[in-house]
């Protein structure tokens, strides 16, 4: 089990043990150097957001209630005003790294929050306070993650293939992940699953963190170009598609990494049954259906010169580089969250999810 | 005109002025530098196919013919066995450098047997013989693009917007190309075409050859991931997909660069035309579907670490790696060839093909 502990277990965001840092593993780094960090200062915490030291949605949220926590202690002499003016400087800073990702200035709001609501308290109970609500926002996740997995387990079999697209795993939330957690829960209980992770272009997530993640879990992972999908389903090697979702409209069309969709057609095509796996936080009533999630482009470079000891592309030729798309929910099988799975029709389905 | 010519008209292969060379544009130093060699020794010859200076079927075979002419000049003197033996050996070499290469050794063989059937004349004849028949293999390569482009070009509109995967354009063929044959054909009558130039992974054809060749000739070309084709089909910017084959089976199966079936089967759920183009010598009546294709696997490094500045994956993370898929005939729209378009039923009508 050491394996699945290096990845699973060790949190790849924890406290130091005088729990005056947080620790993170630099996904920066990956796959070739498995550097920890060791962050208490506000300019590092921040950089380590900005730089994708740490990302993934959740990992996010759950650094940033750690950092709050390591920082408020380097002030906790302060009286309250003080302390709070202070609290909320950092935090701002902090929000700053990365203004578009909403888990993170959720997880901040709720930290400041909670120093408001006990302006009564002085100000070293509140600190140890915060360190208990940045542990919950930790133990949340991990509940979270650990019943989507749970949920996702049962709809594969020991020995199934399995062929998932970008990272929804351990590194970009906590303990199982999403999209992957089902085949690291399989593991611990000593089920083998046959992986097929898809590179991912233009970021390689696929390459560089999912393969990385299985691999060092003692998962049977094989690494595959995103092109490749096709051939591997048709071989009859695949039993399953488990992939990670961004948004999901009400009417169950998903936002998830570019070239989901792709794998989604595939997948109908060969007769396999394709699953989103997330938070149910994820869903998005006030989203009506695909078409009215916004694509960010992303930079050219992504895909001529990035990762490359020289470009790949003339300089003037252009490129189109969405960072996600949206899969049409006719091509789902089901939608996997922490309160169940959703099957169709899942725009009546989806909101009888949460009249439970 | 000029940007055209720089690429469709002025040769990736020709000879030197004198004839006492062979002029290659080294396609390793695509798309940074545009080197021409000037090549008349036999390991410089041996190097540049076996170093992929020089690659695609037909733009071998084209060199090969050339290459035996030049050699040829340098013992021209010689009396005809000891010339033969020479030419023999010369030649030998020359298909060591590429032993699975069908057009290379097709190509040499078609000079030997040259060499040989003109016994009788003067060995300064036969050399002189052996150049008209490189020009003729060139140019019958040159008639055959032309015609496939021809044919092709009937199948779009001015202001279409083409997909296309790999390279099977004039860097591998001469002039024209095949697959994106029809969109140079058009260039040149001053019709213009949208064309998605998928990168084509692991080995990045796309990228370096397709949108160098497009870009060059004044094509509005738009580089994208391969997981990029599914969001570009659903915009509705494709109006027809155009891809090469390396062979294609007597019931239409075709084999071609991996990643092929996948966009097959995209076009198919969005409803867009999907047409192969090749020589009619692509077709393989004695291999009866695409199950009887062989797939040839190649290096996992070529996923993992090549053109990278570092590696992608864990050492130990296992990749699947085929060079090519099989695409189901029924997912084809047409074949396209230089005697004409073939049009399902395809067992019945390929053959019909060869008959008229």
């Amino acid at each position: 089990m050491n394996a699945v502990d290096s990845v699973t277990h060790a949190e790849n965001i924890r406290l130091s043990e005088d729990e005056k840092s947080v620790i993170i593993l630099d996904q920066t780094q990956l796959p070739n150097r498995q550097i920890y960090l060791t962050l208490n200062e506000p300019e590092k915490l921040w950089d380590a957001i900005k730089l994708l030291q740490i990302r993934g949605a959740p990992a996010i949220g759950i650094f940033a209630g750690y950092s709050m926590y390591v920082l408020a202690q380097q002030f906790s002499d302060l009286p309250y005003e003080q302390f709070l003016n202070e609290f909320h400087k950092q935090k701002e800073y902090l929000n700053s790294s990365r203004p578009t990702a909403v888990n993170l200035s959720w997880a901040l709001n709720r930290t400041e929050n909670l120093v408001r609501d006990q302006h009564n308290l002085p100000t070293a109970q509140i600190v140890k306070n915060l360190g208990l609500e940045a542990k919950k926002i930790h133990q949340e996740d991990i509940e979270m993650c650990t019943k989507i997995s749970e949920y996702g387990l049962t709809l594969i079999h020991n020995g199934d293939g399995i062929l998932t697209h970008c990272n929804a795993g351990p590194l970009a939330t906590s303990r199982y992940g999403t999209a992957t957690g089902p085949i690291f829960l399989g593991r611990e209980r000593g089920m083998n699953f046959h992986v097929f992770s898809d590179e991912t272009r233009p970021l390689l997530q696929g390459a560089r963190l999912t393969s990385y993640e299985l691999q060092k879990a003692g998962v049977d992972v094989t690494l595959i170009c995103d092109s490749m999908a096709s051939i591997v389903m048709k071989q009859g090697w695949v039993n399953a598609v488990f992939v990670g979702c961004d948004r999901i409209a009400a009417n169950g069309d998903f936002a998830n990494k570019i070239g989901t969709s792709g794998v989604a057609i595939l997948a109908k095509h060969y007769g396999i049954p394709f699953y989103t796996l997330g938070p149910s936080s994820t869903i998005d009533f006030n989203t009506p259906g695909g078409e009215d999630i916004k694509i960010e482009l992303r930079d050219p470079d992504e895909i001529k010169t990035m990762w490359y000891k020289e470009p790949m592309a003339l300089k003037e030729v252009k490129c189109y580089n969405p960072s996600f798309d949206v899969t049409d929910h006719s091509l789902l099988t089901g939608i996997v969250t922490e309160r169940g799975i959703v099957y169709p029709p899942f725009k009546e389905n989806l909101k009888k999810l949460f009249s439970k």
